[in-house]
């Protein structure tokens, strides 16, 4: 904490392809002398510094390309089925196998399934054959000086296959670009252990090593440097000798404690301080002593998202190649989504084909959620003249997961519950390729989805407290067009979720109408709250008095967390979450939760994975040892409406 | 050699689907309970053996998002720009940096940009704030157990992230399949040193090796094996021990010396032996003491071929991924391909983008022909229901190289000349995102792929017997509706090429009509061809005493190839071809090569690399090195038709 005297500002933003034109000027590749030398075996994933010319022809002698006879071409003019040509072993044919070499003496090969055996010595054939059939002329494959490799050719395995048959054995290659990360910050720690508020687990490293390793570079790791401007300076400084790139995490921004951009106005010169981007925007690149220097982002999406746009195209340059860009396809977004002009957005989408329509639904925007990424099926970006994009836009989507994969997924939506997790994970043991997308809309969100045919699969444990049933008036309100099968999942027991040992003597929903009572809420929409409001009203409790009714989560286990974490005094959730995160429980109330399927796909087997899972015995046995769950009704069909 | 008595038979031809089903079968990932548990670096490419669930949530404490001070809620109610609200440090707000844990009495952050600065201690807001704006709530991205990466899932850097910030140090990751290559064969060597006619360069493994690898397998490579029953038996029963599949290179043919069917029959169940495709067509599937078992065909193209098909969907299933496909791209076929009904054949084609079309051009089809794999840019399927295409069809084209790169491909075609490789390597150096993609139609093929708008650039040198001019009058006749430019590129030496020493005293085109002499041509429609026949009816020589005048090769090298290893006695070339292989040269004429390129190629720009080498000095220094060559007019506008 500071009092901020020393903020420095943004020198410009400006758009990607500016700053990365900027960076690119700075690599020459063509400049690079320096060559490695590695056996073929180790040549994959390296570049050609040099082009490789064949040493030898392949095949190194004319051979034969099938297993026969060899004989001379001329003596077999005429031919024919009526009039048979004998040939005699030893002079006038010689067997061979494929690759043997030709006998001087013959010029073409007989297949074996077409020779007439008369006896051991003697054969006949029906056909005459042409000069050089079924010969592999010597250089067929590549002539000995023939090109074999262009430079800056990244090697393949097959590669490795007609440099071998060209007689090379080691392959002059680029070195790997060498690229250090150097992670800042005060609050940084390297693992879990003994964690306490302010910590942060440094792991952007980890992420942006790994990618640069995918990439062809060489990635080192220093120990976290703290915010001390001499301290970092002190570390770049002596990275520069013998790295390409030097990579600060961290300390990008224009904060007091964010030192890159003056360190490199300082040992060299800033080219690009900010982005026109988000998430993304602190960016800095800059170079010291010809070599470069990147500062990224401290927030992982932010720090990921700008790796892959400036570090990749850099080490790329440095090896002179290009490589093959995303996988890409087309989808519907599900919801509106608003975006600042001036700044390119990089909005990450889960993906499904639900019916004809391949839907796009946004994750959550913020640059610290690294779970928007490794849950996301792809990334859209909306562009810096845009405001945003309406539901219903086709957007191009680059793809994180194969597009295969992405068709297979089956799309869940609604309300959150655990089970769904172990469901998600038993569908990828038992179909590889099958995959349990799951989003956290709330129950009646998932029914509108349903609705409008945005998922294959709802969640829902929606009460009308007219009927006391679940879920069925709300289809009927909800669902239009379309006929629904309805199937229990679980039956659970809704609670208080306290801390251990229930300090302040929490013990019913009275309770949390208390002054000295702090509560975290659940999202409207959502069958929890719905729950809620139905027993406070029962109760004749005005939801003004509880501290915290606006304070919003969006799943079970986000409420017991913020329990858990001090963050409230109560919350009301379901058992496992309690549990899971070591907090005591006050039941109130059990409800049901069930699955909604449109009969279209229920019946078209697309959802046959999820069906099979709910009727496996050994699900249920995983179920109820969570405990907190009642699995006696679980499959049933319910109802199909309407 | 031998006389082929115990030939076996194919026990069926099976399509591929069905071939791949039956293997799949045998592999049954979840009966994989080995796990191996790995440091979160190490993690990248290995697949996840378990769910893996959060430790720890993330944020694990409620945390400012933003730099800037925080406040609580409440006390902001009501503020405007008329009537701002003066709050005092310590006991009103606190500064926060981003990532920094709110203090307990504060709910809300107010962003540093839109404070308004009283004195040390008194701020002003001039608009309230919501509960929580600006504050990264605990679990926000994940809650203590929740799913954080379902099993069998492909690791990547993000993963790491995730992961670490979940609290996860470890994972536990599915052991990587393990595969054994045992190459087999009399005539394998390991590598190019005292290759004697008969012998073949062992390279298959190194390739299938290098694929297995990318795939996420292990490979072990053994020594090759001799074709002996017993020892490849003997082999193959020590390897089943420590491998999860045991691949046998060559020996899958149904020839005399081809045993592994035998022996898998002998020690398990011969599953598959023989698919219906080709190149690929000899391949064998089997299980051994649940192990499986692999007979590749040796040819390295079906080797490949049937590696991608078979080995690459099994290592997969080991680990239950489903990796993404390869891009795609639809082309027009340049020619008309026929094929056998029967099998799905597997054709190599060059890709360019030629003005509006992306054109196909298929590459040599020999299984042999390791070069139609690394010089292919895809490759294309015709299926076995069909017996060919038309030249003109769209084709679907799986691709080997990046689709940016393809398009950004100059196509050459024509006359083949060395000078061309040297270009292809200068243009790679120069400018990493640009190809030369060469083919070798000869030069009146080339004029005609001109006219049909199928390459940007056609190398000719055809004399017109009656002007003595070159390429002009065929242009006329062969390039219809397309203006072009003429630029010279080299005159060079067409000449005999002889072995060293002259053994049979060849002094001028008069000797190739020797008895004792045999020739080998050049292809019809090429320059060279044009050239010897203009030469020899000037002598008044008559072809039909030219021994070897209908055996063509396509390359000047590859006559020069072969006239090295003995086929020929004689050969028509270019001197730098003559002393690549160390042969000795009598020159028989001076010829003039050309570049023919289309106008609106020539004036867009997309011909530029080319145009800036032909001018460079330090190009035509090189050639002028090679010998053979005069390149006083390269670069030269020789002329622009019609």
């Amino acid at each position: 904490m500071n009092q901020n005297h020393d903020r420095r500002y943004y020198l410009s933003d400006i758009p990607v392809e500016q700053a990365l034109a900027k960076l690119l000027q700075v690599v020459d590749n063509k400049g690079i002398h320096e060559v490695e030398v590695v056996p073929l075996r180790d040549a994959v994933g390296r570049v050609t510094a040099r082009p490789i010319w064949a040493k030898i022809s392949s095949p190194h002698y004319d051979a034969a390309a099938m297993d026969g006879v060899a004989v001379l071409s001329s003596q077999t003019t005429g031919a024919t089925e009526t009039k048979p040509i004998s040939l005699v072993h030893g002079t006038d044919f010689e067997w061979v196998d494929t690759g043997d070499p030709m006998p001087s003496q013959f010029d073409a090969v007989v297949m074996i399934e077409v020779i007439v055996r008369i006896d051991d010595h003697t054969i006949e054939l029906r056909s005459p054959v042409a000069p050089y059939q079924d010969v592999r002329p010597l250089g067929e494959d590549m002539a000995a000086t023939e090109l074999v490799l262009p430079p800056n050719h990244l090697i393949r395995p097959i590669d490795l296959g007609a440099s071998a048959a060209a007689g090379i054995t080691n392959i002059p290659v680029l070195p790997r670009p060498k690229a250090i990360l150097i992670p800042t910050g005060n609050e940084l720690v390297k693992g879990p252990e003994e964690l306490v508020p302010g910590d942060i687990i440094e792991f952007n490293s980890l992420m942006v090593s790994g990618m640069i390793k995918e990439w062809g570079g060489n990635a080192t790791v220093c120990e976290p440097v703290p915010d001390d401007y001499e301290l970092i300076k002190d570390t770049i400084r002596k990275a520069i000798d013998v790295h390409d790139i030097i990579i600060i995490i961290a300390g990008s921004s224009a904060g007091s404690e964010d030192y890159t951009a003056n360190i490199v106005e300082d040992l060299g010169e800033l080219v690009v301080h900010g982005i026109a981007i988000r998430p993304g925007h602190p960016l800095i690149l800059g170079t010291i002593s010809k070599k470069i220097i990147i500062g990224l982002p401290g927030y992982p999406v932010s720090c990921v998202l700008t790796s892959e746009l400036f570090i990749k195209p850099l080490i790329e340059a440095f090896q002179g190649i290009v490589t093959e860009e995303r996988h890409t396809l087309n989808a519907t977004l599900t919801r509106k989504l608003l975006s600042p002009i001036g700044d390119d957005e990089y909005v990450r989408v889960m993906l499904g084909q639900v019916g004809e329509k391949l839907v796009a639904t946004p994750l959550q925007r913020g640059a610290g959620v690294i779970t928007s990424l490794t849950r996301a099926d792809g990334i859209t970006v909306i562009p810096r003249f845009s405001d945003g994009l309406d539901a219903g836009s086709t957007i191009k989507v680059d793809l994180l997961r194969p597009a295969r994969a992405i068709k297979n997924s089956i799309i869940a939506v609604g309300s959150h519950d655990m089970t769904l997790d172990l469901m998600a994970s038993r569908i990828k043991i038992n179909h590889p390729s099958r995959t349990l997308s799951s989003s956290n809309i709330g129950s009646v969100g998932g029914l509108l989805a349903l609705s409008r045919e945005e998922a294959h699969i709802a969640g829902s444990h929606l009460l009308d407290p007219e009927t006391g049933l679940y879920n069925i008036s709300y289809i009927y309100k909800y669902i239009k067009d379309k006929r629904v099968v309805v199937i229990n999942l679980v039956h659970r027991v809704q609670g208080l979720m306290i801390p251990k040992g229930n300090p302040k003597t929490i013990l019913s929903l009275r309770d949390i109408t208390r002054e000295d009572v702090s509560f975290v809420n659940r999202q409207r929409g959502s069958g929890t709250r719905v729950l809620l409001d139905y027993k406070l009203s029962e109760m004749g409790l005005n939801t003004r008095n509880i501290t915290g009714y606006n304070r919003e989560e969006y799943t079970h286990l986000s409420v017991a967390a913020t329990v858990a974490g001090g963050g409230a005094d109560c919350g009301l959730g379901i058992l496992p979450a309690a549990k899971a995160l070591g907090l005591d429980f006050v039941p109130i109330s059990t409800e049901q939760y069930d699955l909604i399927m449109p009969e279209h796909f229920y019946e078209a087997g697309i959802l046959q994975p999820v069906v099979d899972i709910i009727n496996d015995p050994e699900f249920k046995n995983e179920i109820e040892r969570l405990g907190g769950y009642d699995v006696s009704n679980m499959g049933d069909i319910i109802a199909t409406l309407p």
